[in-house]
């Protein structure tokens, strides 16, 4: 039993990037995350976990990101992380590998994040507005990259008052050691580090 | 003739909610802000001057103000000016209202903001993103209202280390009182207030 | 009677820039407050609400604006209202200037914002990050300047999702026309624009 | 040789949290970090780097974290690393842990960010507002931890549109494992890695 307990009215499953570029085949980064994906069972976790919540009435909010034709939101001499997803034309709007995949696909009046064209799920977004807005408290996190957009996004929660739940089966990288290496040294430090398992049974509905 | 200049290629034109539920005979909002409008004849001005930055190379970017249906993205209790917006369903995603109009229609590859559910351009979208990505150094601040959103708008862009331009005669509000109070009292503070017409004239490329 | 209550567990009085340089004879902004100043009696309605959220255990929460000698915080080429604060080496730290006026100093213990660089005082501090860690949903404002610092804050703490509450008799300006149409204008956009008896009297302490 | 250059005008040396707490015996995190300082010979490289760059007039900006007597910044029910900083009392504002240490001392007219009670250098700071005010362009990035604050602020500013270096060896954390991971997976992604000694032979004066 988990150490903690959640309150339905005041938790919002925060679901990052489940978009085919990343989930199915024929996305352009399926390849790089499969193995991490396999390993971990992330996708069927994260869709059990997605349909208890629905059922208990948790706040669902699903973020993707995503560029116009031509990516002219990123910078003409980009370095780092977004220069590949420039060259790569990767999350263009209107492609398939844009969409979300099939098993968390959005429910009509469930929170639809917009804006996301950095890393982080607050920098470029309306995520903190509609989080404040909606009363929750606790931010539960799932999703890509384990270290690089999840990281991020669970970084600044934490610094923006947020109880952070992350967890460690429903995320997934490019790399198995840089999914561990997140885990291992970063994900205590800014969050609750746990599992869907546990998340299922703290939920309670306070009256 | 105005004692500045704009470089054209560090200057971005910001055209916030030229959408049909405040320009166009039907918006919710049109009746509110119809007599400001035809005072200033802001939409004439700014549709001209939008045609004159897209020839001399201006960065152009769009501003909507959208909600998905049921205006989850504000709080069950809302206050203030966003309760009008949700009791009005107004800018609801989808509808002719909240379609940007014919005159200020945004061109391919024109930068669109993205996320924006509150007042400030700033606070739930990539605006900065984009903005710094581009390499913008200059914002020059056109649409509604005078005294809402441009001026959060304004006020946060001054903050945030831009140079900030204010067109007088390209913003509107819903009363000439608020409209005129604003750029009497406000734009001085935190921006150059200034014209189209000006704006014209300042405009260079350099090489 | 007010229509609304405070919880005192909930509630942050947060008292902005009640600096020698406005409050108090000698310094170098306060023959342009005095007016509005001795007008509205802010600074007496303002010693006697701080007292009174004291007994009532309300979180208080002071926020000056600082700059260290040479202002090398600002740009060496300022415009709006940062160029008159550098050029008049105004609010710089160490001086008289700079310090809490007698009647408003903090008590050890209170909250001090730090930061404060800018007109918002979101913008460039911990305000957020203290009142996100104390659990603060509203937000009672006072100080200085009513359509600058002060409209600035209600804007930011409103997008943010705080309940704020202005108090119009306890806010000051450098005229009394920028004051009254900040009130009248565009208070009720961004707040609950009230006074410092309704709030003596909205304030209750739930068990 | 590195492949980059630098334009002194436009480069912000940022030194984080070289405070006695970490740095120095009897610092209270000083044995948690010292094994990593030692390998590296972080502090002696920082020096060494801060002389040059002051020679070669760099933009020199200090970032220290603090909190009053009883940390009451922080929330009566921490979690995370912040948990730790509160019960250990750590970096108390007036206590010889929270001093920058000798061979990092500020001098005057240096740039000193206030109001970091948080773990990245943006979020409770001023210091995105002295970085434009400034024109910076470019951010160097050295101090402490590795996978911590260093990591947290160069995620932000690589999100604000800063060009982001990262020294690998002016840079510690509290295990060697952590140091390493954050290096090898996420330096990278939002930021060049490089050296203090890459960094001086990159600077150059552009008239």
């Amino acid at each position: 039993m988990p150490d903690f307990t959640l309150d339905t009215k005041e938790t919002a499953l925060l679901l990052i990037e489940y978009q085919n570029e990343f989930t199915t085949e024929g996305g352009k980064l399926y390849p790089a995350v499969k193995e991490v994906m396999e390993k971990t069972g992330m996708l069927e976790n994260s869709s059990k976990l997605l349909e208890f919540c629905r059922e208990k009435g948790v706040t669902i909010v699903h973020c993707s990101i995503g560029f116009e034709k031509g990516h002219n939101e990123i910078s003409n001499m980009p370095y780092g992380i977004l220069a590949g997803v420039k060259e790569g034309s990767a999350f263009e709007i209107g492609s398939t590998g844009h969409e979300i995949c099939d098993a968390m696909k959005p429910k009509e009046n469930e929170l639809v994040v917009k804006g996301k064209t950095g890393l982080c799920a607050f920098q470029s977004t309306n995520l903190d507005f509609i989080l404040r807005q909606n009363n929750m408290k606790n931010v539960v996190l799932g999703g890509f990259l384990t270290n690089c957009c999840i990281e991020s996004t669970m970084r600044t929660a934490y610094e923006k008052g947020y109880k952070v739940y992350t967890l460690k089966d429903c995320v997934g990288a490019t790399s198995l050691a840089a999914h561990e290496a997140a885990i291992e040294h970063n994900f205590g430090l800014f969050s609750v580090p746990t599992t869907s398992e546990e998340v299922k049974e703290a939920l309670i509905t306070v009256a």
